[in-house]
């Protein structure tokens, strides 16, 4: 929290441009290893869009469902897919899909990027492949983030 | 009811603002107490906002999800979880939560703020922690509310 | 720009609940003065919403409207009303008002709120008087956010 | 156009990804050498984003607009910019910005992109700036297609 004068600001840190990249890189690298071409995209802390990529061949259809993903994902601050038990019939969440217009997904291969600390800066999701391939790729970003990080 | 000559006009009762922003604090503070930061919402009877408050840490995804569950709760004159279970697969309202949209949530959170006789006034919505946290933050402002009705 | 490990993340700065009450108290008491009641809605440098108040008597209808000329003025970093003549015929950025789903406004009432040096850390949206009323109260939060700021 | 047996089917030419970020590159530099951090997008044939980038600094709000005017460029054949004329009042396009939800604009920073034999392959789209500077950085990376292209 920054103060100047009598205001305090919040500090928030989202993310930059360039590791959005290197995070798109990562992920594209990921997606080509399995021969499954991906829509891949990258939000910042606040849900908005940072960096996208269509690889050829990918669905364009599921372009939209990558952005959806990145922004669950930093939204909920959770992996799309541990949204998705909740969202369950008989449990508490049913129905959030229909909740942001469509924008909130369950469907896995979203995932929050985070700060050592746990602090949510971004989200990234990877649609085109089967929910699983498509969380494979997203963890591959985060893994790298996690080393970014530390580094 | 209100006679004038020979029209006769509805006599409506809504959430004014100082009623809103008291019940607001009642929830924050619940919320504080519970060291979850929330986003808090309060639509008077006919579904139009009046206050919104999101507490510094709380999800920015579930200030729309805060006044969704408002919304729902005003209109559908009962409690978002109350809804929930006539949505479930095989009951009648099966699909509900796409109406509106995308602002009809059945997940709980969501009160209606009633007069002594039952009459719906307004909504309270409550959105960022589990659906448990947000439901007793929004009882806390029911509560406070039923007070305030009873003098 | 914060350095961990590898990765640099943005540093942004935005608005904090307390402030942006304060400010909607300011706003709320320059209306008061005007006999103009208001919708008032403060939103952060991502332009997601922090607070809103519908005072007792102001347009339901004006509510959607203070938080667009809000998100607006975050969004492009100047006052709704500082845009508004690029987008009159024959301007070069005649129909900018269909953008963004409808929440790209040029409606006077809206202005940024700004850091000493200038960083866009949120907006202010007033609605439910005529523009130039609008506009009028927004000032008035914006004068107290300078002297914040600065304080 | 390919004829197999008795059918045939359109064959089209689109942005490939690899293409799509060498265009991106040129604007950003393009940008970079202007000081103007900005938002760009490439769509393909069909008006489907193949890649985004949000520079450091650019508008969070803007992103949607350089959406768009891919989006439009693409669509329309030609550069936002010239559609512009007819949509003014008492032209024949006047009300255009209003049809697909606010994603045609007529601002100028869209561009088509065009094979030699005038083929349209794609658009860009680049916002944050005035009109003429994004209208600048697109025309960077059209000579830069260009180039590509009769190469």
């Amino acid at each position: 929290m920054l103060r100047r004068g009598g205001a305090k600001m919040l500090t928030k840190y989202g993310m930059d441009l360039a590791t959005a990249e290197a995070l798109i890189d990562v992920a594209q690298q990921a997606a080509a290893a399995m021969s499954v071409p991906q829509n891949i995209a990258v939000v910042d802390e606040s849900g908005n869009l940072v960096a996208f990529r269509r690889m050829d061949g990918a669905k364009f259809f599921a372009s939209e469902i990558a952005m959806a993903k990145a922004f669950t994902a930093a939204g909920t601050r959770r992996g799309t897919h541990e949204t998705y038990p909740a969202t369950q019939p008989g449990q508490p969440a049913f129905g959030a899909q229909a909740l942001h217009g469509g924008r909130f997904t369950t469907i896995a291969g979203g995932l929050p990027l985070m700060l050592a600390d746990g602090t949510v800066v971004g989200g990234i999701g990877v649609s085109s492949g089967t929910a699983a391939q498509d969380l494979e790729v997203a963890q591959a970003a985060v893994a790298a983030f996690a080393t970014l990080v530390q580094g």
